[in-house]
């Protein structure tokens, strides 16, 4: 069953959080949403954490007439694998965002205008960081679970080595302990063609640099791709509506970027894209830490990994690395690497692949408690 | 040895080529160099084909204080793998190229202007068509061999079919007998770089579109590289110039790929770089052919194929295909796969992986006639 009409909640900090750079982030709002209902006890949270542009409004529906569900609405209602009869489930938006949540969008009270380039660069630890704060605002002093894909898995790990006594377990998907040369070089690209689109005018838009950032995200569809599943999904198929010989003819692959592309321009904002392409590029789980070893010793909550094999944006050898270490160390982990061609978007394609060990996996935590 | 001082010819057909989209091209310059001498049955001839942006120049220098040899000195010249004592080598700048072979940068003599977008599609096999005349041009009915890597490999295949009476063997390197959609993708985004850019102005510039054409050249380079190349050459490598925290901060990555692509700018012009891009995607080995086999058929010298491990723009599996149809034919082909860590730029890379498989193939070709 689905998670019905929901709605979206929003809390503001004002003393703000000290982030990763030193520099002081206040106020700081975060938009969120809840399904299900706390337990007395306040034991059954479990908080799942969105990817680069995504946003809070995980399940259900705003309203009947709302055509779109949450992004993950397929595993999250009653008795479905985040089963709201069972479970408090949370998601909020990640600060850098442009859903609510501060990002380089928002209004800069102290000088009453829009951030832009003046926000501060920000990481994946300082979103969980204001995320502890949203946690210990609902009353909740430990999480059941925390989960999540990409740059959600992120989070997931950042939560268990920042936060380890605050979380009973952590499940990562398709996401990476320190993206490779390779994930960065593609980003670096997408930033690149917002900064030559000259109505981007350094973050200092009216209106979104369109043409600069649909070509963005185009860059990101070849990397939520694969090979295989680009072969399965376009072939080398040339558009119907043009001619082989024009010189402005389009393969269907390129088509679909384009299409994709220029639909995102109107649902995110190029400076809250740039923001989180960054965090993503300087994430590094041992950033402060002597080792990843160092950094994984932190760790005290029983963790679950997937990935999946043609995923070439954060390919599984970078998860096998995290697990190994842990593994050596006496963790208590467990690693899935599932067989897939949909490259890096499988954890959003392929559910159920990976539903029942998830659920496996959450029973065995909340019998623990 | 060196292959010396070596000086750049031309020649220009005036009554012009019917390209595959069945437009005439008239006249067609061709921009070429020689190496060594013709010998009395012109029958040591080796044609070697460029990829992408590269040119006629080959080897050698063009006077005593030229810094720079051409781009596959190291393997050209007396004693070398193409040894100058022995064979009339010769290269030729690809039509649709910006190296002094017609392409949109030349002058249309009906308009007295550059054709720049009016300049027609042209195709791999186009290329080709060309080059027989050249050859023609030569004196020599018969190559001893025709090599090449990437689109040179591409061209090389192209002699092997079309004109498989015209040669005694074919070397490729790197290549594809049709690219894939992942390999599309990321030259429709190099495409996409261009447009964007208002200072190309649908190709009607007086000056390069220099940030989109670094933009597309930076995309290119991340397809020459491998994610194992680039994590030995640049890690995660924060630049030391740059804070961590600055928002315009780069990777060391992100600082090649941006100084390599204004480089570039120096030296190519966009239009070709498009029109080029274009005849990659379009190429397909079988066009105009039932299937891939019927296309092999066609072939009558012995082929050598080189693919390399970690080669994700044209991955081994491609040239695997090829080779297996051609087996299956009983035709004389050689197939050695690479193992590798520098991707696409392999072939010129790691000459000595190569060289002496394709010394000893050479001189049975040699021996054969």
């Amino acid at each position: 069953m689905s998670a019905g009409i929901v709605e979206e909640k929003s809390v503001t900090f004002e003393q703000g959080i000290r982030l990763d750079s030193g520099r002081i982030l206040s106020p700081v709002r975060i938009v969120y949403e809840t399904y299900g209902t706390l337990d007395s006890s306040a034991s059954n949270a479990i908080l799942v954490e969105h990817a680069w542009t995504g946003n809070a409004h995980l399940a259900g529906k705003y309203n009947e007439n709302d055509l779109k569900p949450g992004w993950w609405n397929e595993i999250t209602g009653p008795g479905r694998l985040l089963d709201t009869d069972r479970y408090f489930v949370i998601c909020s938006n990640v600060i850098g965002s442009c859903y609510g949540s501060t990002g380089p969008a928002s209004i800069n009270p102290r000088t009453g205008k829009r951030y832009n380039l003046t926000f501060p660069v920000i990481t994946v630890r300082d979103m969980v960081r204001a995320q502890k704060f949203l946690i210990e605002h609902l009353g909740i002093e430990r999480l059941l679970s925390v989960m999540g894909g990409s740059m959600g898995g992120m989070q997931a790990q950042e939560w268990a080595t920042q936060y380890p006594d605050s979380i009973s377990s952590a499940i990562v998907l398709a996401s990476s302990p320190r993206p490779s040369p390779q994930a960065i070089a593609m980003n670096s690209i997408a930033r690149w063609a917002i900064f030559n689109d000259p109505n981007w005018r350094k973050g200092e838009y009216r209106q979104n640099p369109k043409d600069g950032l649909a070509l963005a995200r185009g860059i990101g569809h070849i990397t939520f791709l694969s090979d295989d599943s680009m072969n399965a999904k376009f072939g080398r198929r040339f558009s119907a509506k043009d001619g082989f010989f024009d010189f402005f003819g389009q393969f269907e692959v390129e088509r679909y970027l384009n299409y994709n592309g220029y639909n995102f321009v109107e649902r995110f904002d190029a400076n809250s894209f740039l923001y989180l392409a960054k965090a993503l590029d300087l994430y590094d789980l041992s950033w402060g830490y002597d080792s990843m070893a160092d950094a994984l010793g932190k760790i005290a909550a029983p963790m679950q990994f997937f990935a999946f094999s043609s995923d070439w944006l954060y390919p599984p050898y970078q998860t096998g690395e995290v697990v190994d270490i842990m593994k050596k160390m006496g963790k208590e982990v467990e690693y899935h690497m599932i067989d897939s061609s949909y490259g890096h978007d499988a954890f959003l394609l392929e559910h159920e692949t990976f539903t029942p060990l998830i659920r496996r996996f959450l029973e065995k935590a909340e019998a623990k408690g």
